[in-house]
């Protein structure tokens, strides 16, 4: 990502651009004029954002004992929502609505003086009402307030109420966690900057159960595990493009005690990535009347209390596209970690009306697929293949030539350096393991 | 799966309390009573689930040339339902309701002069009304007509709105397709049978854009893919329990026409598990005004037609565990494929209080872990143990015992033949290898 503001002027127009052109993120409902700021996955965008919820799902519950996964409902019995108090007034916003056209607006984005910015008209503003930002819908045939349901605000109470289901069938003892990758919707009333805030966003949520008085030591512990990911796992540069806001009393989710905000340093300003939060026993104690707990030593019951660390799926993606994006003198390059690369490699004929030159291209292409995700490219010449690549990110590039039918190697060029190598072609397979994986 | 049909007495039964007690399935929303036949996947469930996605993704979008992914959103533009027609009366069914409580049904499930099952009033219903399935919701701070937004009714529509941007992304030419795993929504007025119907569910879809003279020929391609699909990646008896039902006229959905279902023998009766379609060019034509597809020789422009083959995650699911479900003398086994199964291996200490046995036993563990899902356990007897992997389908368990310490050997016990052999610790890797993935 380019340092200084003055090259970020535009950063977020050509990041939203590539993306569009390259096919990693395309306008929602583009056809028909678009959807309130809702995007879609293209094809190499879906690889991108998979191989972030792969790296995370590995990392937090393949590769852990305390912590197993859980995929739960997006609509919930509407019992779930009263409890946790997302029907209440701590899941609103204030809106103010002009009594003159009736256009509504979040309360701490107008000045209630100047003129509304639809109709121009002026003192036409209400007092500010709550709005509560849960999509609601009906279950059956019948649209009435008994079929009313929601789409949930949050995947995180799903883990709550499925918390003794868990604890039976798994027979974790404190310190645990549940993990969980899915939808949540939220029914913003000001979305924007790309894919940094839409209605309908995908969430990595996990629940942490400890004890009461460990809530500190585990809150630093995640505090830490969230850097370390940030860090090791997406590339961020931690140093100069992450900060950290601790949410001061009276500014916290209703059911938090101590919030952390993981700010990142977006084109648009220093915003949210991520959460971390002390939710107390606040949400158990709201679903279960009994102790949901027993301490297998001391028999006593009680209600554990939960850290909870959230990831944004979608502000991870546009997170490690601005980290990676880097336009040098001829090219525009994304950096990827190769784990997170849609493409792994991108193999090439030299030259295309060489049959064979493809034909051994063909049989190296269809021998890697079975390991990686590997991209196909005989158009024009190498040097406009290599640009195109490095404009999604894939790290290496391998070239069939006339040299490889007599000796069989190739020619391997790193996406970082553009420095090229020979390579057997015997252990192509091993280079590529080891410097993706390893 | 037992095969007669009283050995199936009660096998959904043993289903529903098997996947409740070891994690796979819970009820949606139990503690607050469910909500209307709505499921939760635990920690086994999701891993098994996640297999059956994952080795989709791999055969139909990483190993192929010709299909790409997307992931679109489950919100999009209203229009996008008008012009697919799904806001017509073909997305739409019949119901009746009684004139006394108001209870509706679906027409073709009540007997219009029987007693009213809600009230037991006779003689009450109306003439059947169409309801249209699509769940509702609004989009923004007012719930007028203007916001009404719905949730996908399929996941298909996501593609075909996004068609022209694939192409112009991809490059790719005829025959092509676009591949999509997602949440989809149906507002289903009687769902039932565990995962079987449920109106929030997940589906995997193709649509493969052919030419229309070629729609015979890869309707056909994509009906054998669908065959070798169940029984190669999921491992159903296709010969004793798939049945293909033609569609005939007037009863397939109103885009279609040509539509197989691919009926399974469930314990409640053979009912569609997969479905494949010709959709025309139905989709596109009312999506785009122009043709969006110029044949790159002649330069002809025109709709591509389309092959839909459709693959239910739930059912899938569902499927692979009444198929792996066996009961035998002494246990309970889930015969999965190792590729499905939620656990690769389980690695056991021979006795819990010996520190060497849970040491080294331990340090297996922890090397197998970075490259299989495997479960540890040190609890009670190894009768016991084999028979607890047994019933969640783990392949292969692996013992530490007092051998292991001089000779660096284990035990390996197959989870289909209960047979044990001696296997090399330094070995250990390579057969899990080979017997899962190869």
């Amino acid at each position: 990502m380019p340092k200084s503001s003055s090259a970020q002027n535009g950063l977020m127009e050509k990041i939203v651009s590539l993306c569009k052109r390259r096919g990693f993120i395309f306008p929602g409902s583009e056809i028909y004029g678009g959807l309130a700021n809702s995007w879609d996955y293209g094809p190499l965008g879906v690889e991108l954002k998979n191989n972030i919820k792969k790296v995370w799902w590995e990392r937090f519950v393949h590769r852990r004992d305390d912590i197993v996964g859980l995929d739960s409902g997006i609509i919930m019995n509407p019992k779930v929502w009263e409890a946790s108090g997302h029907l209440g007034t701590g899941f609103a916003d204030p809106l103010v609505e002009c009594k003159s056209c009736h256009e509504r607006f979040r309360a701490d984005q107008v000045d209630v003086g100047a003129p509304c910015p639809n109709c121009g008209k002026k003192n036409m503003f209400t007092k500010p009402r709550l709005f509560n930002i849960l999509f609601k819908t009906f279950v059956g045939p019948v649209e009435d307030s008994k079929a009313v349901a929601y789409l949930r605000g949050e995947t995180a109470q799903g883990m709550f109420v499925n918390f003794k289901n868990i604890l039976d069938t798994t027979r974790k003892t404190l310190p645990f966690g549940i993990a969980q990758i899915g939808k949540a919707f939220r029914n913003e009333i000001t979305p924007g900057n790309f894919i940094f805030r839409t209605r309908e966003f995908e969430q990595m949520e996990i629940e942490y159960f400890v004890r009461e008085e460990d809530w500190e030591k585990y809150f630093e512990y995640w505090r830490e595990e969230m850097f370390d990911w940030m860090k090791r796992d997406l590339g961020l540069n931690i140093k100069e493009h992450m900060f950290e806001l601790d949410i001061p009393d009276g500014e916290r989710a209703h059911y938090s005690k101590k919030t952390i905000d993981f700010e990142y340093l977006f084109p648009f300003g220093q915003k949210e990535l991520y959460g971390l939060a002390y939710r107390t026993d606040f949400d158990l104690k709201n679903h279960f009347k009994e102790p949901p707990y027993k301490d297998p030593e001391t028999g006593k019951e009680f209600w554990p209390h939960v850290i909870e660390p959230t990831w944004g799926v979608d502000r991870s993606v546009l997170a490690v596209l601005l980290e990676a994006y880097h336009e040098e003198k001829e090219r525009v390059v994304l950096k990827l970690l190769p784990r997170l690369a849609p493409y792994k490699a991108a193999v090439f004929p030299l030259l295309a009306n060489k049959p064979q030159l493809v034909e051994y291209a063909r049989k190296i292409f269809d021998d890697l697929r079975k390991h990686f995700i590997v991209d196909w490219d005989d158009r024009g010449n190498i040097g406009k293949r290599y640009y195109s690549q490095d404009e999604i990110g894939t790290p290496y590039c391998i070239t069939v030539d006339f040299d490889t039918l007599e000796k069989h190697d190739v020619t391997v060029r790193d996406r970082d350096t553009a420095q090229q190598e020979r390579i057997p072609v015997a252990e192509l397979k091993a280079y590529l393991r080891k410097n993706i994986y390893e």
